[in-house]
């Protein structure tokens, strides 16, 4: 890795380019309006644990790319539901990874723990097999000193806001305590996303308990659906009152549907009667992305929708260890017929805004594009999860700046629950916007000051005003 | 924009290939055996009105991008289907389409305008907010001159022929009065193409009324599936007397269907009675296609689908402003399925040709290319409508080549309702296409010579062969 | 063509780094563990016929192109399932080709042809119309000359080992000859691949025919599905005592399914009494790949699964001419859901080897790398039949690297029958692999000692290994 870092691009001429705008936009402070970060890591504001529980353990882009050559995650410290016994020492896990870090090779993991190593800890020895105990005694040399704690790391790393995602059944205690400590709340630095996938989804088996707990929570009765919406919306205000200004929603596919409230309620009743068919679940997540539409037109969450992924597919890696531990894979999406009872009722009303990620590339050209260059209220996500890599964000640029052009498109998200990698990640991110407007440049296709003010509102501005971070929701 | 204009490549050796490729193939005449330019533009001759009303207001793919972040069309001028006021001053159209000039940043629509300004009308000075008055005078003063008349700058262009795009239903008046100046009919300048879209669709509204204008104008009796049949030859009679030497079909799927004679009108019976379903009216389209090709083979048309588009998908854009005002998104397209009824019966004949179209890029490699490459009827159209940019011009050729090689390609078409970029998207496709073979011979893939052949033939020779321009279908 | 031959970039510095990763992977030896050379070209090592005949006549990428242009396949010496009169004439139909050259610009045939003239037979004059004869008799002179017998060019070329393909209903006799002269068998230079389509489609004319070949070679009573079943596993000893490492299955989608033997058994018997629908078939399939898996378990043959094409597309092609003659087309091809029955049983067993193959290049980000980089038992195999292109192979890196990285990809497989375009087939992929691992130097992504390992690990190594062939199956 040379001192400068990856420009992303081969010829000479087009890194100088790429180089220069990304010189201007380094800088910026980082938006982060999407992500996984436990907020407990900042309220308690405690020392990270070891390299290997810190890096390793929780990134499932790294333990499913081990776990495809035959290293099952119970050697990588990957706790097991059965609460059996897994790998503890982190100096085991990390040589584990560096005897096998040539299977990262091209891989953005490899991009963002190099470059995580580097810039954050500045640990330039390259990993490997003989390297593995000096690289890990470094960063946990630097893991003890006080200026590697959250909330020093916060400010080193020049985050301005950062979002966490938590369910309606949460309590929000740790933003809470944020708040206590000026750290959260409106127009805060912590803020929350209100995230109800956990008590729309009739097929879930835990909704059951989960829908008692947001009627305890809210003191809502969830026992009928209107109490059910009620209590929504009072979460979402207590969410709002936590700084969030998003909500998001995560379903399997993209389908949006118009009810009547006689027909969404018969649906929710035969929830409660556990009698829902997996067809009645679909039609009421369905139902219920125009009712959160609706919500977001009254209080002002901007609503993130990110379809796609067949949840747990391998199995017995579910079985074994859970969930959101790499056994998710994508799936063909469609998101013009899907969205569009959605786009009937509210597309055109600019009070809503309704930010689109995918894990279906191939939709960013035919639909996506297409959809945020023609309704106001649309706006395209960041490329997302599998797509979150260098040549897949160059590819993501190529093909949605034809129909969408830059302003539709929301800025980056970092979607991580690896904190340390945050800084990483964002950098990456303007390197390859850069080396895309720098192609731009030299093809003679735009001028070089209106590439830099681009970039500076791709990294920014954008994200910032999209996500109505600029002013707290009220 | 550097003064010899972009040529699509960063590396400078790439770069400087391109031009000398471009170079050769510059100064070859138009064809433009697809677009939508009013005939009556060239017939009456007469002076364009201003600048916005003749580069805007007409131009969805600029008014959806404004759309997209909140501008109405009614502030564009778009005319209301109620006949409600719209913005009628060109110069505040003009100033909002400067004032949001960041938007087009990266999009095709800001290449062609931008080139349209400085190779058309000779205005150099970059829009902007601060020159919108500027650019503005210095067009409007250019179309006042008489050599910005239509016929003055169709020979400025070096058009050799333009086709327009005209229903059954025209009776063609527009034509008739250019072939009575020497400038349509067989062989002529400007001729029409045979697109009976509206007398097929049996689920349009206004189906039973255009049969009944189509009967008249045919003098047949189209009360009877035979009558409509006859009635059809007949027009494309008139057509191929108006110089049209294709027909064009655009449905929502390319699913073609062989029926009996019997079913067919047993259908067309149901849609005569009003009682024709959605499926019967997606099963007759499908049926007509194939009764198109044989009419094909018998009179010589050439026939071009261009399926895949979600037709007025913006309801509230539709129910405000009609068609064609940027509400049609593209969907998933399968060709391999859908077109195999029609190869079976006519693919191997090779006195039928088909020009396919596609809004969904994913099926250039999957399955156009390979159909392509395979059966000798079929030839692949220029990449289209969202598709008609450098990016995906480029991906095309990439897409496409290695199975159906260049020859099975059928060249560039503009597709477009505005007159004045006609020469600039010619010229787009001529830089793209040298782009591309110019990354062949810097590759050692393709010599010098034959690359520049090649190239003659996509930007001139192919298209003229194929849509059989080179001689008048009689 | 240069005189190194083509390195697949454009940039010279990314030329330069391309071309010394390539030095260091040119010698290496040829690793063929998938193609459909016939085992009796090398068992008999009679000479080559004429120069068409070798080359032209049975490349249906080369006969379907000309065909795309109006030349039947008879007048190129295509033989006639009715036995009727086809071109004879070899230096006739090598003119044919010659004259029509300009139709293989930028594809891949011309790139194998090109390249076989001049490293195989050292024929440097380019092709042409008034070059036909010269080059015709330049390659002639060649095939006569002892040096140019198969085996001879089989130890030139470097190969290693080469695996043909052959059903459980073949007697193996040429490799059995081929063992005997101390070619074949375990371990051996040629071995052969166990490929059971023609006794799993029930749907097919001759299945019952079939599975009475196979029951007569492995001395089992196919009558019954449990015969059926001891009938393949004596096959596959069969074939593993003639060298086999893997089967291979060719389906028309990728569907697997878990059935009980009871049902497995009533759909064989329907099968049996002729009654099998299209569905039955469809699920037999689907179900045998299940079985094949757990015979793989047990006896260590690698699975090759490549679903995808809809077979005899063409079907007057089909009718004159029979099977792979180019009538075949790709077709859209979902994995996530059709392969989780085969995953949720054997994915997590490292015993178990599954390559995938595709003709839908767009399932490779989506779904197939994801897939590879999560489940031990899964290996992405090479870009195949339309896809064994530069420009595909290219675009198969950039798509898959980011989820899979390189060791879940299985290497290059040059699936031919054209036995003198191994040498070249082999060798462009490795070019277009050092041209995308220079990409990842020259953008400091990747260090180039690394690449040229991982170079030498796709090239030889890799394949190799996965597909067993570093120690025979036992």
């Amino acid at each position: 890795m040379s001192e400068n870092g990856p420009t992303f691009a081969t010829d000479p001429r087009h890194a100088q380019v790429a180089r220069e705008l990304y010189a201007a936009a380094r800088g910026l402070p980082l938006i982060s309006p999407h992500g996984h970060v436990d907020p407990r890591v900042l309220a308690d504001d405690e020392p990270f644990p070891d390299p290997a529980r810190l890096l390793i353990v929780p990134d499932h882009y790294v333990t499913r790319m081990l776990l495809s050559q035959g290293i099952p995650p119970d050697r990588l410290g990957v706790p097991r539901r059965d609460g059996g016994p897994v790998e503890t020492d982190g100096r085991a896990i990390w040589r584990l990874l560096a005897g096998n870090w040539h299977l990262f090779r091209g891989t953005p993991s490899r991009l963002w723990l190099e470059r995580t190593f580097q810039t954050v800890f500045g640990v330039e020895t390259p990993l490997s097999r003989d390297t593995a105990d000096e690289v890990y005694d470094a960063i946990a040399a630097r893991l003890a000193e006080p200026g590697f704690r959250p909330r020093a790391l916060f400010e080193r790393f020049g985050i301005e806001v950062l979002a966490t995602t938590e369910s309606p059944t949460d309590d929000l205690a740790q933003h809470a305590k944020l708040a206590a400590d000026g750290w959260g709340g409106p127009g805060g630095r912590v803020i929350s996303t209100f995230r109800p996938d956990n008590v729309v989804d009739l097929d879930r088996a835990d909704w059951h308990d989960n829908i008692g707990v947001l009627g305890d929570l809210a003191g809502e009765d969830t026992a009928t659906y209107a109490g059910y919406l009620t209590a929504l919306r009072r979460r979402r205000e207590a969410f709002i009152a936590a700084g969030a200004t998003s909500s998001d929603h995560g379903h399997p596919t993209a389908r949006t549907a118009k009810l009547s409230g006689e027909e969404a309620a018969a649906i929710y009743e035969r929830g409660l009667r556990g009698e829902a068919t997996a067809a009645d679940a679909e039609t009421f997540r369905a139902h219920m992305l125009l009712e959160f539409a609706r919500m977001s037109i009254d209080d002002g969450l901007v609503m993130q929708l990110h379809p796609g992924a067949v949840r747990d597919h391998n199995g017995k890696l579910h079985a074994a260890h859970g969930q959101d531990v790499g056994g998710d894979i994508p799936q063909a999406t469609d998101y013009v017929h899907a969205l569009r009872p959605l786009l009937d009722a509210y597309g055109m009303d600019a009070r809503l805004r309704v930010v689109v990620y995918t894990l279906d590339e191939h939709t960013f050209s035919r639909e996506l594009a297409p959809l945020a260059g023609g309704y106001p209220a649309l706006y395209l996500g960041a490329p997302w999860w599998f797509l979150d890599t260098p040549d897949a964000m160059r590819r993501f640029r190529e093909a949605v700046t034809d129909a969408a052009g830059f302003y539709n498109t929301a800025g980056f998200v970092d979607d991580t629950r690896a904190f340390c990698s945050i800084p990483v990640r964002h950098d990456i991110s303007r390197r390859v916007d850069a080396a895309y407007l720098a192609s731009l440049v030299v093809q003679d296709r735009l001028p070089m000051d209106e590439a830099a003010q681009t970039l500076a509102d791709l990294a920014y501005h954008l994200p910032k005003r999209i996500f109505r971070l600029d002013k707290a929701v009220t």
